[in-house]
């Protein structure tokens, strides 16, 4: 079997740990692993097929002999390494939002569109977390009927803005145990028994860079230009995995049943009521429920009482493995194995 | 000033406790107040402007001389008491979902439409806390351009379970913080940290009871028997106040500045932007801050960019004040003002 030369950029963060475990749990060919982070990180170790690699130091001269980068950086950091990556020969798989809206640039689920990643120039982008997750659920119902139009709202984890929420998070439930007045940094006001509709920045129409992700990739990754999407993105006091709600309106009518079948037959996705044994009388996924796995759950199926074509539905998500680090991997492994 | 004999039944619980607080915080004129339970809690105390007031047991009997009972008790207890509350000739303001949607009793928001309490034959009903408060907030926008459709998620607080839903996330979040699996008993399952999107029980539809009541009373409160409403109702780790994102189409476009205006001129109603000296930058409410006060609070006012008549919004509310108790002294307020 061939094997690969694979750097993970941002390799000390969330998304970049979570890559390197991911290549370990798909069985990625790899010859070489070569984790990248800041110089701050390079000398310490992290922990690969059981073995110890060093850090090193992203450079514009790390790249050379690598066949594929996964990026987990920032927009602005990886706008300045990708074309040090692409000069380099390798394949650059960004997580940033940085190329995500570029036309020479694939947006790709691999179960949605892993074709489009093949007609890349050396840059595929990975698609923002609640994007994937929400199209996950919708996607086999867009295939019996395009969807015209969807309306969202998100009940995303502390972990979509970094370890550094996580910590703000366990920091300011420690402070109210102690009877404290929670501090806020990372997050616009207490998150700690809150919840907070804003999510990154204003935009001109007044809805968050994060919410115009939905209308924006979903347009692209869907291939439906004309897709209209309204989301409303909102921060919840919940460690890992994002929910949303989502309402969609399709061109024909898609019965109950239908999109129960086309949930059950998507690959990545489970119809949350199949799997109700383990919950007792529960048919609906909770974001403790996808935690930790790969899985998109979907459930409270119900026809939408405003439109006769449309359909109502709930679907939760681990937005650091198929919101981000899981996604990017398997769009390696759909790239190596096309 | 002519006074009131007003009892509370079910003056235990978190919204008969808060119902008395309000009568004194509106100042009421209450001649006697009749503090109500079940035998259990008959002789315990509860203070009302000063004095220790003894709960009596509930019967049958209870109601002679009074002039108004505010119920906050369950439906069945309160389709119990409701012929003797009505046959010893007071006005019963029901908190419960028994008599909402008679067609006889008046469903009624005071500042939306208060004087539907007048027709009323002994009973008015207080309406669903989720209701109440997303309705305050669109309610001004309604009078611009009727409103023909919402689509609604709901962000709701583990208290709008009572006390008991507020133990157990107090009790989960004691349990993660030792390290100790956390128990649930009052939700389907764990509530700290995580979401849950179920409230109440399963309709025919698919919808739940809780979702229903968006559609089914809102039409009721704003005299639009033809409303069409998409409710998803969710709960989340948050102690008080519910908040609502919510998707409005109305007949005619409404612009963003006219919302804005109709919310502003809303009695009970403040948008978050005016206050935002107090917030720093932050121009849009969480449930922290409506928390212990009875205004609802909107911000986050976009086009709905999948209809040119849509409006987007988000809004917070003490589902207990103004979503229960407060609702019901207002109403009580407008008799006997009126």
């Amino acid at each position: 079997m061939k094997e690969y030369n694979i750097a993970v950029l941002g390799a000390t963060g969330v998304v970049g740990q979570q890559m390197i475990q991911a290549l370990e749990e798909y069985g990625i060919p790899v010859r070489t692993l070569l984790p990248l982070a800041s110089a701050r990180s390079a000398g310490k170790k992290i922990s690969f097929r059981g073995k110890e690699i060093e850090i090193k130091e992203a450079t514009s001269e790390s790249f050379a002999g690598m066949d594929y980068v996964l990026g987990a950086v920032e927009a602005s950091e990886s706008r300045e390494f990708a074309p040090h990556i692409v000069r380099s020969g390798a394949v650059y798989i960004d997580n940033s939002s940085a190329f995500r809206m570029d036309p020479t640039v694939p947006l790709v689920v691999p179960e949605i569109n892993g074709d489009d990643a093949f007609r890349n120039n050396g840059i595929i982008a990975n698609p923002n977390c609640s994007t994937v997750i929400t199209l996950m659920a919708v996607a086999g119902i867009c295939k019996i009927s395009p969807i015209k139009t969807m309306i969202a709202s998100t009940y995303q984890a502390v972990s979509g803005a970094g370890i550094n929420g996580l910590r703000e998070l366990e920091a300011q439930n420690r402070a109210l145990a102690a009877g404290a007045k929670p501090e806020a940094k990372v997050f616009p006001t207490q998150i700690a028994e809150n919840v907070i509709p804003y999510i990154s920045s204003y935009t001109e129409n007044l809805y968050t860079a994060e919410e115009m992700k939905m209308q924006n990739e979903g347009r692209k990754i869907l291939h439906l230009p004309e897709l209209g999407v309204t989301c409303t993105c909102v921060r919840v006091p919940v460690m890992r995995s994002h929910s949303i709600s989502v309402v969609i309106r399709t061109e024909r009518k898609v019965s109950i049943d239908e999109a129960k079948a086309a949930v059950r037959a998507f690959p990545g996705c489970i119809l949350a009521e199949d799997i109700t044994d383990e919950w007792g009388k529960r048919d609906y996924p909770t974001p403790l429920d996808t935690s930790g796995i790969d899985t998109v759950m979907v459930g409270r199926i119900r026809e939408d009482l405003t439109d006769p074509n449309g359909l109502a539905l709930w679907c939760c998500g681990d937005q650091i493995r198929k919101g981000a680090a899981s996604n990017a991997v398997q769009i390696l492994r759909h790239l190596i194995s096309g």
